[in-house]
């Protein structure tokens, strides 16, 4: 990994920490990795890409429903989506110093051997790698394959039965109310119902920031379609996902479409394209895309012998939709607008940091600021300009800010370092 | 309770499932007690709803600051919270049928022995008391406290090293952000924190609808002041309060202010006053407003020897300021909102169901129907109007509807139904 790059991340990591973008979770009790808490302007920033979101992908379209679901999630829920046996990663475990490792991320060839039993097969043993923990050699566990999920329990009884998950996806309260929706708005195919929520992941090994984060949400829309029409349905939102990537200012020469071959795509996936960014810590998956077949909707249905099927107004022809989901982290997302708009150059002289976030994105539109703090005429005016923008845009998504604190420069390099497009 | 009110709530849970506001959660999976999804008009309302509140109680002032943090907490901060110890219901078991029930709402007079080993001692034994599941007299395990959050472990380790809680509130994630957001923005006293987020309670009884769900929704100020500010700074949010109530459309004539007794108040307030709400089932708490001392701030600050305190600019002085809560649940606030918006009545000798919503938190605004669905030119101008509507408000707030469906008489009660202003 070259130095800049490292310099890179730490830079956007420091400035959104001291401009109250993103903060560590539980800073002061030392953090638990995999964790992040939105400050104001990253609230403020959240808040605009999710509402340019679900503006592209829910309300601009006529055949989008938007739904928000629980994020405990019933244990049957997920056996039957495969979940609770197969969201697992394989995992190594250092003798010496109790450490755990992800296997393959560790160098490891693994292969499942059982899913169901969580044991699995190292293809080649670590002997030779030592820990990159307490440097020890090759004083491993076999891998064993982890639940990602994160487990609670439901009600009075804290027992096997009232086992609940954390949900892994959005995805899955999308399809146990693909019923409900098609009960009180009768849509024709192809529609879909789009969530924007929160997920849960234990990541044997967060890191990148936001990249890799336990708890993080997701954008999701399950696009419902005639079994023979999935390819056209597949390269609408193809081109819907580049058009996003444009208009949420992601820099679109950094992203790159990846074909994902069989052996990678997950258990329910036909056709998976990954939308790959440059990070500075590689070109890694931004986005996904995948044709998820009636995968989902078949084994809840089989599951809870429901009829999950669609019957055509005009054929009469009975069947189960087949779905294409694109999906998108918002967390990810973040990053790479934020890796797209951070600039350093000079001005005056002086180094200069600046963000050159879309005007739709930035936290704040515009900044009034009195040219000399002890003019009181000067000030009058300036307060007069900002009071007039505030309860002239009576709208929640207009933030206008007031700054009369330290020189002029100061100010306007504060308002650069936030992205602000107007002062 | 009167067979009317039952009739009510039952109208209302139909009217949400009807027409896509409210479904149980994992509903094709015969439910999961306490967790409800909001379908397309749900989260509509809800959204509204949420983006008026963050309006009055965020945007609109100058002197509240607005985050956002993660949903699993780290052990260590629920225990200065006070809630690892002190967040439990009592609990008493059946012998014979297993069923659990909240003591104190069984009838039991609980006094806790030792919050920390979970016992606790029945002042009055049930024994002429018929278990409502089995119907078995008196055969009851003395009554023990349960822990209310949800618990999970975080990390590949799952032991007692790695144990985490879902939030039972979002305030502690504002307390531990205190010194992130002073860092950043340099506030003056007084200053709140806001965040509308989840919520976690493994309520014993989840019940009535939204108003007792295991899942559910905060909005949230921890406002801080000068130890000697806080009388001040409890009416300014009790005054803002009775706005939002009025601003909302909840019925102010069936709001209820309680001042709670200290015998009655969480562990940390001084004074708390509810606002109560006419529910079919109960006066019962709406809101609640809560003077919580330096009790949360210095907790944290002693448990991590860090330093939570505030210097005042002029007068040099260090403390810790104090903090008024106005504390409001997004799902009562629906459920009130639904329960003063309902109406009946008939309309050309025929019985109608509308909500009188206020236009602000309508799901739709306007619905445009073709008088005729099969006279081209009428479909088509009726088109043009509802085209030129969309386009018109490139607002995702703005949401229209197209309707051919029916005779034009049902068309107008579907949007009754859901509280239209406009067709």
């Amino acid at each position: 990994m070259a130095a800049m790059s490292n310099t890179l991340m730490e830079n956007i990591v420091a400035l959104c920490k001291r401009r109250g973008f993103v903060y560590p979770s539980f800073d002061i009790y030392g953090g638990l990795a995999g964790f992040f808490d939105y400050g104001p302007y990253g609230l403020a920033l959240k808040n605009n890409i999710v509402s340019l979101w679900w503006k592209q992908f829910v309300t601009d379209r006529e055949d989008v429903y938007g739904i928000d679901s629980a994020t405990v999630t019933k244990k049957e829920v997920l056996q039957a989506s495969g979940h609770v046996g197969g969201f697992v990663d394989p995992m190594v475990e250092c003798k010496k110093c109790g450490e755990r490792f992800r296997a393959d991320e560790f160098g490891l060839e693994v292969v499942p051997a059982s899913i169901t039993d969580k044991s699995c097969i190292a293809a080649r043993m670590p002997r030779e790698l030592p820990c990159p923990k307490c440097g020890t050699k090759g004083e491993y566990t076999p891998p064993y394959m982890f639940q990602m999920m994160f487990k609670t329990n439901v009600g009075a009884k804290q027992d096997d039965t009232s086992v609940a998950y954390l949900r892994p996806e959005t995805a899955q309260g999308i399809f146990v109310n693909f019923k409900n929706v098609i009960d009180s708005f009768h849509p024709k195919l192809p529609f879909g119902i789009a969530q924007i929520g929160k997920a849960f992941r234990n990541e044997i090994a967060p890191r990148d920031f936001l990249f890799r984060a336990r708890e993080f949400e997701q954008m999701e829309v399950e696009y419902f379609v005639k079994p023979a029409a999935w390819q056209e349905a597949f390269e609408l939102w193809r081109t819907k996902m580049h058009e996003w990537v444009a208009a949420v200012g992601i820099d679109t020469a950094k992203v790159h479409e990846r074909e994902v071959p069989e052996s990678e795509r997950a258990h329910y996936s036909k056709r998976t394209i990954d939308f790959e960014f440059d990070f500075p810590f590689g070109q890694k998956e931004l986005y996904g895309l995948a044709y998820r077949t009636d995968y989902d909707l078949r084994n809840h249905a089989a599951a809870r012998g429901v009829d999950l099927s669609y019957t055509d107004d005009e054929t009469k022809e009975k069947f189960i939709p087949h779905v294409i989901e694109p999906s998108l982290g918002v967390g990810r997302t973040i990053l790479a607008v934020l890796l797209s708009a951070y600039t350093e150059d000079e001005m005056n002289g002086e180094p200069r940091i600046y963000l050159r976030l879309k005007p739709v994105l930035a936290p704040v539109k515009a900044a009034v600021f009195p040219l000399l703090k002890n003019k009181p005429e000067l000030v009058k005016k300036a307060r007069d300009v900002y009071d007039s923008l505030r309860s002239a845009l009576h709208d929640s998504r207009y933030t206008f800010a007031w700054d009369d604190n330290g020189n002029i420069g100061k100010r306007y390099r504060r308002q650069d370092e936030i992205g602000t497009p107007f002062c």
